[in-house]
């Protein structure tokens, strides 16, 4: 929760020995310190205006219509713009009950594989809680700072490639036209950033110095 | 991983006491049995065609491109088709080393809170499974199979509900006209499905046959 920027727990007739366990686990103080607690569900989602219910089977109760994960989070991340939701979790070992769900406007489930069954409680929510706050416009762009080579430093670079093959007795002079482009494509495919580039420049210089100079020591 | 598919685990000199203990438990057996034990890095992801390291925080190695979960998850899943992908945890306390990023082709990182720095390690690797194997287009079809009430059938019900109201003294006479409109509109905004609304008709028609009874036992 703390991760993902949510603050407020509520727990209905929670396992005191756990919870209590919990609450002086080293992170996520304040919200551990600031969770209520609740005797029944009706109390603690009193002031949500959209109550749901997570599931990891399929649907036992079909008057509830049933979301994936990926289009039900979109709709509370919609919702809590405007009001509070509740996102009910039960526990670990039997899930929410049929007057837990009966509570809810509508049910999620995680697309996990139904063979294994549940799933780990914290890992459950992280999930969701992630899916709520994932941001699509992210899947969409490249966020990269690093400028990419320029024609320029990548033909410098295949000049200084091709100087050193050449020296080092790699390219015969009869195929020397072929081998060249052949480089220079070969250097395009690096796909380098201008940063990397340069660091390339410096060893093949490095590299021809040696060889020029007869690699004595 | 087990929830969400994955089935090889690699372990880079594990801490055996919380290896052991992970073996006992009850649930991803398979897993847990098959993961095999390395003693770097380089031997562990040797057959990968790609290597993505996972951090919490902001790019410390400048050079390696640093990709947000929603985009670095996509690059993995379409890589998967083809190939192997390695996906490398650190430990909970020290993340990856810079040693072990420069094994990275890059690095990932969950969109978390960073005033909360570091991420429980389950349910960091949870999350990024889970944004590898989510399903875009999930996101945008509306998976339900309940059929909305037509046109008809909620007229049906607006004609009971009134033929209550009416007898119960609800609508007074010289208002009739623009009660039965708010009416009308007012069972359209329930968005009922066609199994509700059967079951409000049923529920009105019985309201209705005690009424007409007189209200009598």
């Amino acid at each position: 929760m703390s991760n993902f920027g949510f603050s407020e727990l509520r727990l209905v007739s929670p396992y005191e020995v756990a919870f209590r366990e919990a609450r002086s686990a080293v992170k996520a103080q304040d919200i551990l310190a600031a969770a209520r607690e609740y005797s029944s569900i009706v109390e603690a989602v009193s002031d949500c205006e959209l109550v749901v219910g997570t599931t990891s089977l399929g649907p036992r109760a079909l008057e509830h219509p049933l979301r994936r994960l990926e289009y039900g989070g979109k709709l509370i991340a919609k919702k809590l713009v405007s009001g509070s939701v509740a996102l009910l979790f039960g526990s670990e070992k039997f899930g929410l009950s049929n007057e837990d769900v009966s509570h809810c406007h509508w049910l999620m489930r995680i697309p996990a594989r139904e063979a294994h069954g549940s799933m780990n409680l914290g890992q459950a929510v992280a999930v969701c809680l992630y899916e709520i706050i994932r941001d699509p416009a992210a899947a969409k762009v490249k966020p990269e700072a690093r400028r990419a080579a320029d024609a320029g430093e990548l033909e410098r670079l295949t000049d200084r490639l091709e100087e050193v093959l050449d020296r080092s007795g790699y390219v015969h002079t009869r195929v020397k036209g072929s081998t060249r482009m052949k480089i220079r494509r070969l250097v395009r495919r690096l796909n380098l950033s201008a940063h990397d580039a340069e660091v390339w420049m410096g060893m093949l210089r490095q590299i021809l110095w040696k060889l020029k100079s007869g690699g004595r020591e």
